[in-house]
């Protein structure tokens, strides 16, 4: 069984001419035999197929109606039709722009001929799912790529929310180097040049076995995956594998691909774990797509949080305390006004702060279910004097000590129960909304940390909620209102999704089918789309996360509400109810911000480093013209930081005017306060903003006040409306 | 040997009337062996003493100058004229009120007859050192009572700031009884009552062994303390005991006298340590000065912190966190006003605010020292998964896990070094002034914990102050500044005491001469009286303490300046030098507040829980005076919390309204809003205060606006200036 000769031109034969290593050295020169017997057999199974359609066709040919997107209905052949000739109907445009249908709410290859009455909608690669079958459809390429350029074994090939990878084999030695990746890049927009199209093959258990018959993890996923007498496998070029599909009609709609990054995965088989090598890319339909994309992605790398803390000394990390953040002078100034709004909104809508402490009795643990569900991501304290000898010890070690091991808290709930049962409560006292900034520490694995967005230590904006039944919605409602302003000020728009009961949830049916309608009740009255997520809440009680969305439009979950049924009964929580009753309060777990150094970190990427004046770090910076005024720049420096203001001093008589006037801007100073002779003399600062805007003179007492008003205000523009 | 005549009627013979236990029930009905054998020596020295006085008297009776406090110079007779004699001769007041002398400097019992030319000085209860010879007289009736009463075998029986105590053995299994106090109370009082005259008599080593050899404690004192050929030795009724003096005449100037606690003491005797009984006491000249201090007492009571804290629903405990605390919405307010209150003062100050970590690796505090000094008041980490079955760890368990054994800080100072290394520093950022209220963990002892003076988790207002060698002065005078001002608007007046270098300090002679220097010129600068503690300083730097003085006068220390000179060679910490060249900066570590937590508690006592509009937590109740204006009740109460004022409200319509402002005035709101029908249709509201002062009818807008005026310039009597 030879090569097919139109797919001879993508072996490529010259692999030491790239300078790599294959791991079937002896095969370089042709491709290794199973690769030939999987493309033949294929090609046999193709054959017969094209020879049972065109008889269908011929059999079963028969009228039948398509309903198009805008209702239009047009004739079409069982059996020959295929939604790519309807597209060509509509327009050469949504042919061109289309990868996949939906027939009747299935996926379905474009070339595939219709076989009934059917509704049919276009996918393009706007939308998440077109995306999807984009990126999927890459990800056959790379995996051809790997095969043919690297001798891969290959495993999974899916997309992701932002790309696609391929998980692939080489070999227990041998792993995808960096410097690979540029070759396998070429090799990959060569397949995609040649426009090779996507076979799609309906084969038998025996024939799936046959053509997998030499790749270990494709066996094990017939094994668990294929339920039926058939499954589809797909051709494309000298690949076969299978898939559930759809694809692109054929290779040639990748405009643009590009691979970023390599590393390695498990493979968890019932036998042995096999390390396998990762390689993930991202691809577009037009050569200008993954330009733009390359832009954008530069531009989310300049605003990367790491590299403006750095730049602008927000904080630091350092290995003493490894996942924890050193929040310098001007981080600690964003990171307070933050808390500072927090607490602002928490007057106004009646939430109380408490302080509670830090480290607790493994007993409360216990109590909580956090010992048993989440001890190992917990803290836990050494017995005091369990280092020292045991002969020093006299008699304080006594059998009580394994009741007194101490756990840093990883979350506040528990306190607040302590707090809620400290007393007796009455109806009166409901709901009663204990707010907490305490410092939470989990003992996340050190893989998983980076910068702000994973840490070992943070605090939240963290809330619990305790209510009568009959409160529950108001309070759901009201914690959506105050998520929404709090990030309409923070410039985020957001995305709802309510999660309900999982298979393993506690508690009673009614009281989750009440909750669960209270939450939905209270989203559509709140009237921002959301989704629906069916057994995805936690086991305690459903839930609705929000996801913000940055500016650069990337997804961050943030803010949560959660009801919970479990704690109150854990803490035998109890109010005594308007007829005297006992009754037990529901508690809600509600957090807007989330943690506070992660929305830290999500606002100095989503502003570039450029913070809205009321969370700023460089509000202003005075800058004497000579220095005959520098005394009067420092007393105007000195009249901003007793306004609550930040307010440097750039008198660098080294530079001059107009470079430290640039220095401002890029350092991102909100103002710039020029003075000079005349300014000195009136009493006044000449103003400009970090846009070079000439706001022009103002009194010094006046310009103060209209920062301070700006800032109470925490408006996003203070430049454009000072 | 009998028993003297005089002293017969102090020997109990009814003990078990009384319903005591004796440890020698056999010598119920007669004083002990010892006991009389030692008062037969005394008598017999005593006589002795007598007669060389007399020969000495008439062998060197001339005559000597005495130079009274005034100046005035009178003649004495040597060996004769005693200071009592000079009291009288200028006033019988003074000669009844005199507890003891001062001659030439030195400490003098005012029966002692002078010797020579002398400067006298007289000492009486008002003055610290007049009470410490008062209390240190009362503890000898003390000790005479619990000999008699109890058997007791005495140890030792100082002075103390507020009183005095006095330890002795009653065998091992014998302890005081709260309910024997009264009894012994009563037994000193008799003593006292009988005048009995204190003797101060001359002995030999061999005669104080001979006198105190059933006594092994004061045989072992003698042996520490007793350097010369002689020591004193006092006689009391039958008591004789070992003392350098001086006392009072006799016990009948002990006006008022009242045994507080009974604890017990370890003595640390070269040999094994014995379990000793101390019984606490304070004694006043005039039964009326007794009762003044139970009022004061009963007042230092109902204002402690715990039972304020509790009342006001300020703080609680919870045996889940020993020596943490819990603070409630109230508390919590309380709290971050504090804390808002210093951030304002490092605003001005040129201070700027961290945040770092709470976990440390061991490794951090090996370089700081802490690990070696101070490791066992630290909460060390259990290594992550070290409850784990050993097999279940994996590649996780490797020998790098001993140095990533991590702690919490108990102090801020080496997160502050790591921030100024984290990057070059030049000479143009210092001083460069790091405030910090991270929490910090200290593991003290569970039988030192008491309500928030001592936790084991607390925040302090705490900076660290990194400058160059030649800026200290002007800091240290910028630090001492900030204590008077923060402490004026608290209400304390503050005394201030400078402890220079210790026996064991470390680093160079010549920078702490310096630094004391430095320090001691900034104290007198800044004009308050200040003492000189030599010694007393810590082994790293020179430092001044400083100790508030409450409402009650009690003295507390809070801030502390600290010098440190070793932290910056610990952490080799260096700047660029105006010439160019690296150097070392020096260290002060500052307090004000001190813990955030204990400074509270000690406010809570001072105001006695009437806290200052800017601190309380009861700012304002509404009161509508029938329910048609509840709604406008509610109105005002949302105006107050949106000014972000602490607004209640009090609607109950089960009592009257006089009540509800009886109610608000117990509770110790600042001010009561009463509306009625008036108030609402006039939007207006009805002032009164907390002293029940009627201010009238202001604007609802009006009013809210003042008292956001007085929160925030934090005036102490709001309700004077309204």
């Amino acid at each position: 069984m030879g090569l097919c000769p139109a797919w001879a031109r993508f072996w490529f034969p010259g692999l030491q001419a790239w300078g790599l290593r294959s791991v079937h050295e002896a095969a370089v020169q042709t491709p290794p035999l199973w690769l030939a017997e999987r493309l033949g057999l294929f090609e046999e199974l193709w054959a017969a197929q094209v020879k049972r359609s065109a008889s269908a066709a011929q059999r079963e040919g028969r009228a039948i109606q398509i309903t198009l997107p805008e209702g239009q209905r047009v004739g079409a052949v069982a059996w020959s039709t295929t939604p790519y000739q309807l597209a060509q109907q509509i327009s050469s445009t949504l042919a061109d722009t289309a990868v996949a249908a939906e027939v009747n709410g299935e996926p379905y290859d474009l070339d595939r001929p219709l076989e009934t009455d059917s509704d049919v909608r276009f996918l393009t690669f706007d939308s998440p799912e077109g995306k999807a079958v984009f990126w999927h459809s890459s990800t056959h390429v790379l995996g051809a790529a790997a095969e043919q350029l690297l001798g891969a074994v290959l495993c999974r090939g899916p997309s992701t929310e932002g790309g696609f990878y391929h998980d692939f084999f080489l070999g227990k030695e041998r792993t995808v180097q960096g410097s690979e990746l540029p070759v396998l890049e070429r090799v990959c927009q060569d397949l995609a040049a040649a426009a090779l199209p996507f076979r799609r093959l309906e084969a038998s258990r025996d024939q799936l076995h046959q053509l997998f018959k030499d790749n270990p993890f494709k066996l094990h996923l017939i094994e668990e995956k294929v339920t039926g007498p058939t499954a589809t496998v797909y051709g494309c070029g000298m690949l076969v594998d299978l898939c559930r599909g759809p694809h692109l009609r054929h290779t040639g709609q990748i405009g643009g691909l590009k691979l970023l990054t390599n590393s390695s995965s498990l493979w968890r088989s019932p036998g042995a774990p096999e390390t396998l090598q990762r390689v993930s890319g991202i691809s577009f339909p037009t050569a200008e797509g993954l330009q733009a994309w390359e832009e954008w992605r530069k531009e989310a790398e300049l605003r990367d949080h790491r590299r403006i803390g750095k730049e602008q000394q927000l904080f630091f990390f350092n290995e003493l305390s490894p996942g924890s953040c050193f929040f310098l002078p001007r981080g600690t100034r964003v990171y307070n006004a933050l808390v500072d709004f927090i607490r602002a909104e928490y007057a106004h809508r009646g939430f109380s702060e408490v302080k509670t402490p830090t480290l607790f009795s493994t007993q409360l643990w216990e109590q909580s279910g956090h010992w048993e569900h989440y001890r190992d991501d917990m803290f836990v304290l050494k017995p005091p004097g369990s280092d020292r000898p045991a002969s020093s010890l006299g008699d304080h070690c006594t059998s009580s000590q394994a009741h007194s091991t101490l756990a840093l808290k990883p979350m506040n709930c528990p306190a607040h129960c302590l707090i809620f049962a400290h007393r007796p409560r009455s109806w009166r006292e409901l709901p009663l909304r204990l707010a907490d900034f305490g410092a939470l520490h989990r003992a996340e694995a050190s893989g998983s940390l980076g910068g702000l967005t994973r840490l070992r230590c943070f605090q939240q904006d963290d809330a619990h909620i305790f209510c009568a039944p009959e409160q529950l919605e108001a309070e759901i409602r009201d914690c959506l209102d105050f998520v929404r302003s709090v990030y309409a000020v923070l410039g985020f728009s957001c995305r709802l999704a309510l999660s309900t009961r999982p298979a393993d949830f506690l508690g009673e049916s009614c009281l989750w089918d009440q909750a669960e309608q209270v939450l939905q009740q209270a989203l559509e009255e709140f009237g921002e789309p959301w989704e629906l997520n069916p057994g995805d809440g936690a086991f305690y009680g459903p839930k609705i996360d929000v996801h913000l969305q940055d500016a650069l439009g990337r997804p961050h979950q943030c803010g949560t509400i959660q009801v919970d049924f479990q704690l109150p009964l854990r803490f035998n929580l109890q109010y005594r109810g308007h007829a005297g009753a006992l009754e037990r309060p529901v508690l809600i777990h509600r957090a807007v911000l989330g943690s506070v150094e992660r929305m830290l970190g999500v606002l100095a990427e989503s502003c570039g480093g450029k913070w809205p004046l009321w969370l700023s770090p460089f509000q202003v910076v005075v800058i004497p013209v000579g220095p005959e005024q520098e005394e009067y720049a420092r007393e105007a420096q000195r009249s901003l930081q007793a306004a609550g203001l930040v307010g440097d001093l750039d008198a660098d008589s080294g530079l001059t005017l107009s470079r430290r006037i640039r220095r401002a801007q890029l350092a991102h100073y909100n103002f710039q306060f020029v003075v000079g002779q005349q300014e000195q003399s009136s009493r006044t600062v000449n103003i400009r903003t970090r846009h070079n805007h000439r706001l022009g003179e103002r009194s010094l007492a006046g310009a103060v006040g209209r920062l301070q008003e700006l800032q109470s205000a925490r408006v996003p523009n203070a430049e454009e409306v000072f």
